[in-house]
């Protein structure tokens, strides 16, 4: 049984509604190419579809995108050699990229949320799944024994820290990806009575500020800045689980990129 | 000699052309007040503002806003006990906030760049001056050199760094604040021929994702990020001794306020 890119598309966004807006997207003419083998990322790094190639799987479904940008291929790259070098092997390779963003975030619960629940074996603890986070309810413990704990288990070397690192912690609000922005962070505080929020990325003066402030008014809480890739690395390599179980006759591999970051 | 805070703003403001939606505000009903003393500060937090009340100032000048948002106070914090103990507190102190962002950013050079370059003592290698970045050729460092300088100049406890960080960098391009995205940085790697870029935040799958692809390719290019705060703070402690000299009859204070990440 053999599987075409289109079909697998097909397979991914059954029953969700994503906005016409959207980043998924599949080169139209890759719709009718067998698949070889699969690999999941978080990014279509030079170093994911080297690795893809060689291990011989065509299709590559990425959550961002490949070119540096939530909506892809600014004018500013079009003579640029990073661009060149890439889009060239991205094209002598036939490799087709599927960004897999908008419809992963629209399942319900949010498949990159799923993912990263799994990997730090807190399942169990969650009590409420919202469109964009998830509340928990975790057995108590210190702000710097969740960060040393969240690092153990996804294998990260640091993350960042605001608040009282010795707060017990209890509530926790957890947001994938960019969404540690003021307007979906600050509220989980006042609505959801969290202690602790665990986000992916986002504006330092937004939610960092307003703990920042919290603290210094004596009120209890706290926030966990994962990194972005950190934080829905976990959800893509689910996927590539789930793929497995679903299609054993497709070789499914993830590939995890070495981090964006060192701290110096 | 008195000085009321709408001369102030008429003075920072004069012979610039700020947008209609600019983020630069002083109520209006505190225009004829007297400046008893000034703050400036690169946010105007909880520390800040209790600060310049214990220093008799009743002017902050503040880069970003009061609360946690750069276009300012949504309904979402209209019920937040944060919001509302630091607004209870801004309204019986008095003190007249004004936020002084996109008019600092539009001097010709951009205030908070001339704040930061001299502050690491680089101002001499500056070669280029543009609306949202500088270039400057510096003598020749290792990325690893030229981040522990940074940390010692500006008194920052760590950066975030991509790239190799043995790589030797001469050309380098610095935007400070949130210009750290692939818009406004990767043009510079090509068309200012920069070897590495020091910026404050940027989405981190932009800049940095570009610039592992790059080195995966085996180009040579590299990226600090500072860190909001940290790359602007010396702007806006520039600001209050350009004041102090302008102004000698005025108490101008800079206040800093503590970094809002630690790494754990």
């Amino acid at each position: 049984m053999t599987m075409t890119m289109g079909q697998m598309v097909i397979h991914l966004t059954k029953g969700i509604d994503t906005p016409d807006t959207s980043v998924d997207l599949l080169d139209p003419e890759l719709r009718n190419t067998e698949i070889q083998g699969i690999v999941t990322a978080f990014c279509a790094s030079q170093y994911v579809i080297e690795q893809a190639i060689s291990l011989g799987a065509n299709f590559i479904i990425t959550h961002e995108g490949i070119y540096y940008s939530h909506h892809e291929m600014r004018e500013c790259l079009l003579h640029d050699p990073v661009y060149l070098h890439k889009s060239r092997l991205v094209a002598d390779s036939g490799v087709g990229i599927y960004r897999f963003h908008d419809t992963i975030h629209r399942y319900q619960p949010d498949g990159v949320m799923v993912g990263l629940l799994q990997a730090l074996d807190w399942h169990p603890y969650v009590v409420k799944q919202q469109p964009s986070s998830a509340i928990l309810t975790i057995p108590a413990m210190q702000v710097k024994e969740i960060a040393e704990y969240i690092k153990a288990k996804l294998h990260i070397r640091y993350v960042r820290v605001a608040g009282e690192v010795s707060m017990p912690c209890e509530r926790v609000g957890i947001l994938v990806g960019y969404r540690g922005g003021g307007e979906l962070a600050i509220p989980l505080f006042l609505h959801e009575h969290v202690d602790l929020i665990i986000a992916g990325e986002g504006p330092e003066w937004e939610t960092p500020e307003y703990v920042k402030d919290a603290v210094y008014q004596g009120k209890n809480k706290a926030l966990i800045m994962l990194g972005h890739a950190e934080s829905e690395v976990p959800g893509m390599k689910y996927l590539a689980d789930t793929l497995s179980t679903q299609f054993p006759m497709l070789p499914v591999y993830f590939v995890e990129d070495r981090p964006v970051f060192q701290i110096l």
